[in-house]
């Protein structure tokens, strides 16, 4: 069932939608469980190949969606993701399913509780499908995880699983995690929708980050709307990270916005990013100016010019800040024996511990440094434009470059691949970025792009 | 062995010191497992009606002492608390213990691994001799443990056990951690040392909080010098909270400083406090007036006045912070069974549960709004005097009041109980609190403090 023989084209490719199946359930066209037999039919044709999933709970799916049935029946759904079939990172606890974390310190364990997304999914009626293959603790040795465009290709990482079976229509949507691109850059890979929220938007409870400060919950599906509301449904039911406001805006996008003015950003990413990439963007934004909307970059703009600068010092503090904090639980599964952790999780390691939390001081402050840079252009413009890879997925198992993920792990700012574009027969996604706490109003621009690109037929109210 | 014969007096009684054992380890007059075996006998004689300790592990605290042992024979001991006997409060994951947070939830729930700060202890060379009693999830029902100055009456909560084995001279040091007045307040009843740190300091990971936006990780000693080495030796081998910068300072204090001016708050437990408690903290206040301190309160100094102001509001958010926040993951726990959690923990749930995400968001700018006032006053103090409890411990299993803890949580402040004084025989607290991130400066003054009102022989650099 590989697609290699079909050139991905964003516009004609099938992706699973949730949101406009409600109506269905609700007049008994369709159920909630039919839905989910279909889903799980997609996945017995393209798991075996794809390998997104690291174990499943079908029964516990099927009970779910049946509950689900009965209360559409009933016309008493518990929310807006009542009965849709969702994945779960592997790096997040489930109650019913072990979490691995791809890592052989974590093989075989059963936490006895649900994450806290989880737990608002389950509460809200989603029917929790399995749990979704990660990197080793969402950073380094790749899982077995194929990209559904192109099996030869990778899917991207560190949320390779979920990337995978959003992208190969085996859910509707899921969950990720980003510390640096794990969420942005294989849902560019795999033809996501997908949003990297504000820092601290939606509950990390019950998942395991090797860089607390740096990392985020996020949520991959197949269209934003999807998207959206599976985030809202998470941060208005348990929380944000605590001392965080949540995720602001509604349970449901409103319409689309026409941006007026977006700023295009070169970042560390421009320089590598592959040629033929690289045209296709000046493509997109061509197009762009061509439906009215005023693009401006480093070249015309000395607010961005200082932004593009501030963003270069990313390296000098955002590794150290990763290879410190890291260093509990990590160290502890480094006594138990070298062979548990990857050389690349045990260089970082090494790398912190020559850090003194003076060092680390210095990291935190340079990254507020950046953030006030930032922050200064607030309102400025309705967005920031990226690519979210500097090409298409590479062939073989190597997740990627992250490169066009550090900026919004940096900033603590939310950020959403939308995928308007092909690159060479595969998905490319375009980045949407904006100002911490501005998650709602970017979907809102987000939108508006979709429709013009992908000519959806949302009434837009920009 | 109750001491309730006894009247305690905070000059002569003997709680355990290890900072200047350590020159007996060096020159072999002693040895880190001779001091343990001297800790496990007083454990013997004490626990059985103190019942401090929910488990032990001797087995492994003598393992770590030997080791210890042979490191200062070696003269490479590993840190200032290589061979230290420890306890840990029974909310904080240990990999050779049970974690069980006083609560069925958790009975015989075992950890796969060290809380970060058990390992930054272990990884020291320290020497864990059990898990100490909790209440509730920090929170609720009460344990069993009983006050080692009189066992009619209660050693305080949350972190109640390690604070009866500190005040029992079972232990020179361990971990508690504090949403209102876990550490202040048994540190008070108990005649502990005791630092609840600037929010942040201490790396909570592997602890369970049911308000993580209000708790930290703190220690209670025999002495301020252990008390002080212990946060500093934690902060400093495995970091504050990712994204804070950790506990500042030098890991041995260098010396007293006279304060030379201190506020004096009444926070909203004055009102309430008993009217011999009030008598003995007045006199302390004259006292100091009389070796020079200038004391200011409300009635002095507008600024104090508006604080105290400021400090009416705490219920107005703290409660609501705190109940919006535990909904995961306890409402899980009810899940599976209301009989699993107290009747207040329910409570709690049920007032979180009327809270919408602007309701939180709300009750966090109020909380800033707080931290405003009390920022605008930094520099102006060289420390803020309050009781640590309203009076002595109360007869009976229930905790007590926290009202004296609020403020210190709230502010993310750092705060001592100084065990100075006695009331009708009991301890008695003072609890001196200062701005985010002078845990040390602040440690200095009370250094002063414990010199002049104890009589210590430690030359003042003030």
């Amino acid at each position: 069932m590989s697609r290699t023989e079909n050139a991905y084209d964003p516009k004609t490719v099938k992706l699973l939608t949730f949101h406009d199946a409600i109506a269905a359930f609700q007049d008994g066209a369709d159920t909630p469980r039919d839905y989910l037999e279909r889903c799980l039919e997609t996945i017995g044709q393209r798991e075996p190949e794809i390998q997104a999933f690291v174990v499943t709970n079908v029964d516990g799916a099927r009970e779910a969606a049946d509950d689900s049935t009965a209360r559409y029946k009933a016309n008493r759904p518990l929310s807006l993701v009542d009965g849709m079939p969702a994945c779960i990172k592997d790096l997040f606890e489930t109650a019913d399913m072990p979490t691995q974390m791809n890592s052989p310190v974590y093989e075989g364990w059963q936490s006895h509780r649900d994450a806290a997304h989880v737990y608002a999914l389950r509460k809200g009626g989603a029917a929790v499908v399995g749990k979704t293959v990660t990197t080793e603790f969402g950073q380094a040795t790749p899982g077995p995880t194929r990209n559904p465009f192109d099996t030869t290709r990778t899917p991207g990482g560190s949320s390779s699983g979920t990337s995978a079976a959003v992208g190969a229509a085996m859910v509707p949507a899921g969950t990720g995690s980003q510390v640096r691109g794990s969420i942005q850059r294989p849902a560019g890979y795999c033809g996501n929708y997908a949003l990297k929220p504000t820092f601290g938007a939606l509950n990390r409870g019950g998942g395991h980050s090797m860089s607390p400060s740096q990392s985020v919950l996020g949520t991959h599906a197949g269209s934003l709307e999807d998207c959206w509301r599976t985030a809202f449904h998470i941060s208005s039911t348990i929380g944000g990270d605590a001392g965080h406001p949540g995720l602001f805006g509604e349970a449901v996008l409103a319409g689309s916005v026409k941006p007026a003015c977006l700023a295009r950003l070169e970042t560390r990413g421009w320089p590598e990013t592959e040629g033929e990439t690289k045209e296709i963007f000046e493509r997109f934004i061509a197009e762009l100016r061509a439906q009215g909307v005023e693009v401006v970059s480093r070249g015309d703009d000395k607010r961005i010019e200082s932004l593009e600068r501030a963003l270069e010092t990313i390296p000098d503090f955002m590794f150290d800040i990763f290879a410190y904090e890291m260093r509990w639980p990590t160290w502890g599964y480094r006594d138990r024996g070298r062979a548990l952790l990857s050389e690349a999780i045990l260089e970082r390691l090494e790398r912190g511990e020559k850090l003194s939390p003076g060092d680390y001081r210095d990291r935190l402050d340079r990254r507020e440094e950046l953030r006030r840079v930032f922050a200064a252009l607030d309102g400025s413009f309705d967005g920031y434009l990226t690519l979210s890879a500097k090409g298409p997925p590479p062939v073989g198992m190597a997740v990627g470059d992250p490169v066009y993920g550090d900026m919004s792990s940096c900033l603590g700012s939310p950020a959403y691949n939308l995928p308007l574009l092909a690159d060479r027969g595969l998905p490319m996604g375009i980045q949407l970025l904006g100002h911490p706490h501005r998650d709602y109003e970017l979907a809102l621009r987000g939108k508006w792009l979709v429709e013009t690109f992908l000519g959806a037929t949302v009434p837009s109210i920009g």
